[in-house]
């Protein structure tokens, strides 16, 4: 649990200087991921185009890079917005979306992990499993091809637990992996976040817009591990509100967005 | 009308397995067509990465395939996705949108039709009129460019049922077209499903979504013809509900995912 | 202000004619775009495949093309679609989105701007200033490259109104600029429209949404500075009606909807 003065200092700090959070994403996630980072008072930017990353992110204050829906213009766009990220000392969230589901996310998911090094990684656990397997982890409790469903996790946190420790020592990145109960990690020490609503798996795009607040909190927030943890803790406060009464997971899509609008 | 406590196995049965839908579709379409596929149970996948189609689709129970936004990469996705169903024998829906509106389309959408076999074509009226016209069908009661404006249907389904009968005669996919009354066919015998709501027309991608669920119903039920008509009395059903005392076309599409998601 | 009779006569225009508007636009975008085309009672077509552009434009009666995700091929499809509709007679917007903020959108939106002849330019005040300032403008009240932060403008309509009249009588095109007080101006003369809500910026993809209204109105309405005052008068309508006792940015956003469907 982060220091809840803290957290409610850095919400504020995201209002008073909305920083400029690019975002190189899905097509499905955009428009969420967008309205979420709008809503918290940061300001979102979500090219892809691979002729502007270098302007677009020295202007920027971070990134979320998130391979939901590959496409070689936008691999080869995160390529040079994280080396770009990187080289000017700014910092930046992964998102492994769906790795385990394809040889070709395979690849790209642990050249970026290992060759750009993120600040943090954020994913589900299977994605996690998937991924800390692919670097070597020899210890999952699951078989690494069952750790995930399309892009879906088939693992809870708990079980995944080791295999985010090891991601975190191997890529010197914050692992921040998110379900029933979110877990964020450096290797040594982790935090277990409770809280957030069975509803938020059930609507498209959650994962990507935690990657995104991850990339806001980080902005304002110099210690990656206490900005991961404030960025689940968010979601998991919103989360809980917006189920309250909820008639469906349309309507909890749009109570979400609220929520986070009045943090 | 499908058999009641069938159609409410089969959506039971969608719950139970989450099968892994595998969805190449437009973008003004992606979050809507997965949130609506999560509501329902399934589980969506939205790639469309000619690099990693096989393993998406070897990883996948069926396949949607909606030619809303045209580009080179998605179309190469399709075609691969198609091929890779079609041998695998996965059961995939295609969905022509805006047929008639370009040549570019009339190409693509008469290709994948004739050569990939697909299990269902579902589409609005116009697009079946066009796609059967193109195919060469002469029985049309209105000239085949007056049968659609954009991506919009301007004729009604009773007008196309001879349409609906030839294509699915010439591809021997069964044709589901939704219109005010929706019409299935597998070329001999017709059925019409009632209900839905004057709005849906007037909410984008409610016909992208209309073939993604059909694509979750062929993933648990056996037979194409029911398949198709579970999924137009679900959109029916879910349209009724959510159009009762509804404010305006913003609220009704969270509504009808609402309504999805209780079902 | 608009004439309030003419203003009702034109929506209820576009309700009758429901005319086919052409968007090429960013993924963020397309989805609220094309509700709030629908909403209003237009029909939207949203495809940016260069191969269909000529046909696609030729069956259209406007056309928007927004900048906000830049991609090789949709800018490609741009300059076909402005040639297109330029030689055709059609009227056409451009919404540099993020001009300031990467030398790849300057070169564009400038290229856009002063060889294809834009009906109408719409923007915010800080792409304005910035594309006035590419153009040789030097009366800016603030440096060019302070005007933009990413795609959201860091000055207001009142600092940009010389930028704006100057890039008027510099393209040909009536300059529709957006911000708390919305200005529209042909170099010479000016109209502010009042209203609207201090929640519109607080949602993705407003502008964009103002771009799409902005060619609906163009296609019935053949003086485009009446189109584009009549444009930026319903977004400040439902802007206004939308945000009464609104819970938050989500629901605000699909009040939004609800509004433009009931007008």
């Amino acid at each position: 649990m982060s220091d809840k003065s803290l957290f409610l200092e850095d919400c504020a700090r995201i209002r008073s200087k909305a920083p400029l959070v690019h975002n190189i994403t899905n097509f499905v996630a955009m428009n969420m991921s967008a309205n979420a980072l709008l809503a918290i008072g940061a300001s979102p930017i979500m090219s892809f185009c691979p002729d502007e990353m270098t302007d677009i992110v020295s202007g920027s204050s971070s990134l979320a890079v998130n391979l939901g829906c590959l496409d070689s213009q936008l691999v080869k766009a995160a390529r040079i917005a994280a080396a770009t990220a990187l080289q000017a000392g700014k910092p930046w969230v992964l998102d492994p979306v769906g790795t385990g589901a394809s040889g070709l996310r395979n690849r790209i998911s642990t050249d970026l992990a290992l060759n750009y090094h993120p600040t943090v990684i954020r994913a589900n656990a299977g994605e996690i499993m998937a991924l800390a397997t692919l670097m070597g982890f020899d210890g999952s409790t699951v078989k690494a091809d069952a750790a995930i469903r399309g892009v879906d996790s088939a693992v809870d946190t708990a079980q995944a637990r080791e295999s985010a420790a090891f991601l975190a020592r191997v890529t010197g990145a914050i692992v921040s992996m998110s379900g029933a109960t979110d877990i964020v990690t450096d290797g040594e020490n982790s935090t277990a976040i409770e809280g957030g609503s069975p509803l938020m798996p059930r609507v498209t795009a959650m994962g990507c817009t935690a990657t995104a607040i991850t990339a806001a909190f980080l902005a304002v927030q110099g210690d990656p591990f206490t900005a991961a943890i404030e960025a689940m803790e968010l979601m998991a406060r919103a989360g809980s509100a917006a189920a309250h009464d909820c008639p469906g997971t349309g309507t909890f899509a749009i109570r979400f967005i609220d929520e986070l609008s009045k943090i």
